[in-house]
């Protein structure tokens, strides 16, 4: 797809210098690649070249920088012209999920790059089958969606709408593990994406639990922490499956499922939460109570924590063979 | 309940020298108590003893004890004698699961401990209601379910049954804090607990997404490893949803909750492993392809994994007071 496997020679623009905009940019240039970032809205140009700065010193402080943050900014551009995603072979979209605005920059993207550039958007929330007829080459359009924070998460999820062509999708994967990702490909552009539906699977019936009285915010909480949270990191929930045995695993499916929510609605206890406008730490209303200052340390727990689990999943690669070389910590 | 905190002056019996038997034995001489080890099995008192040293060898390495490993194994009696229980404020029964097994052992600890004992089942199969039916004092019957490696988790569930005094599972959570558990409390006797409820609901929607081709089993695995992997650790779920905000939530909820897998039945998928004699790592035949190498290198990991996230789990506790005096790794 890209004569080259050098990130030097493979420019990626991004639109959208928001806070996930800003995270995907210092990611991309930690990768190597030149950077150009496209701000549809002019005011964003005067706060994301701080937060990117921020983000690469952050990074240099964990080691995972080669060289000085000035030589990984010197790779970026930051303009409102969307003339220099010219010779970009990716163009990332990270604007807010409104259709009719993404529409507008696709049009412009794929009015100025080369016919075989990929355009991709970060969307959680908007079919990537939807998306793509907007462009005038749908086969090379795509989901790429970054968790945060981009720079320091392993996770990607590529996702092909029904028009992707597959080999473009593939070249989007082989790129990302040259960013430190462990892409993941949805090969069918289904509502959620593979981790939302997951996560939403356990939502579901967690509320159901605390819905009926059958456990306690803190308890379901401090389950999921302490049980899932202490292999999680390092298997997959297929492998866990695996390692406990088939057998036993299969016999407690069989009485779970049965029981499971299939609620389909928004539970009661969720829907007044959000009648309340409780937005979480954001306003200090959330399922837990917050002060500013709790609300100050979970952000800045989450910042440290991140750090902390990018070096010790890098430490536990997927491949067994290679788990001989760890030492404990 | 208990006049004393002292753990020295609160023994505990355990029932079950089996592998996890050792693994809650060692534990609870970790936290200070002098154990009774029972085994109904005359052939555990063979393996029991070393395996139990191994483990406090394995804490030792990580630093977990304050002493020789031999001043923690003075505190253990083993035996087939049951009377040796006669003083034991908690007898916690672990055998295989088979109510009859279980029902015939509560009625030789019933015969022997005072009247003001917590008998507790290890089960994670058979309903607390039912099995504490088959105790004289059905009010000091419950479940604490650990899990492996019980010496090194911070997970445990208690599970009160129909029967059971609240301010007996109160007791044993405050025991529990002692032994560096994060204690949850069931507050009815639902089958599945809260922690295999939660995990089955996850493995529920990513099988069907795998028996549709929507996903392969490696990419399931990285979304989750990667995704939830790296937060689980740090924040419960409902925690989680506090910090990315709750009306974003709410509208993700919306949207997939009525797309989730509803299904109550073996998905053919398992159900052909299982028919195939899968039994996962232990016979080199799961979801994944293993050969005795793997096997035992993924053995290892967890092992290692499982020292390296308990302490990293540790420098974050729940209370973001607390969080004040972290440094980074």
């Amino acid at each position: 797809m890209s004569p080259t496997n050098n990130p030097d020679e493979i420019s990626i623009g991004v639109i959208g210098l928001g806070l996930m905009g800003s995270s995907i940019i210092a990611a991309l240039l930690m990768a190597g690649h030149p950077v150009k970032a496209i701000a549809p809205l002019r005011s964003d140009l005067a706060e994301a070249p701080r937060r990117i700065r921020e983000h690469l010193r952050h990074s240099a402080e964990s080691g995972l920088l080669t060289g000085p943050v000035r030589a990984y900014e010197a790779r970026l551009t930051l303009s409102e012209d969307y003339a220099l995603l010219k010779d970009c072979r990716l163009v990332q979209e990270c604007v807010i999920e409104v259709p009719e605005i993404k529409a507008g920059i696709y049009r412009k993207v794929a009015a100025i790059v080369d016919r075989h550039a990929v355009i991709a958007s970060n969307t959680s929330a908007i079919p990537i089958s939807h998306l793509q007829k907007q462009v005038p080459h749908p086969e090379r359009f795509m989901g790429i969606h970054w968790a945060e924070p981009a720079y320091m998460t392993r996770f990607l999820e590529v996702t092909r709408g029904q028009l992707t062509a597959p080999q473009y999708a593939d070249w989007v994967c082989t790129l990302a593990g040259g960013w430190g990702k462990e892409p993941t490909l949805l090969r069918k552009d289904i509502r959620g994406f593979i981790t939302n539906r997951l996560m939403y699977a356990v939502y579901r019936e967690a509320l159901a639990l605390m819905q009926r009285g059958e456990a306690t915010l803190e308890d379901v909480d401090k389950a999921f922490r302490y049980d899932a949270g202490s292999w999680m990191t390092l298997m997959g929930i297929f492998r866990r499956m695996d390692f406990l045995g088939l057998p036993d695993q299969w016999e407690i499916l069989r009485n779970v499922f049965p029981k499971l929510s299939n609620e389909e609605g928004v539970p009661p206890l969720m829907q007044e939460m959000i009648d309340n406008n409780a937005r979480g730490i954001h306003n200090l209303k959330g399922l837990f109570p917050y002060s500013e200052e709790e609300a100050r340390q979970w952000e800045e727990a989450f910042a440290l924590f991140n750090q902390d689990i990018f070096k010790l999943a890098a430490r536990y690669p997927s491949e067994p063979d290679s788990m001989k070389s760890k030492t404990p910590l």
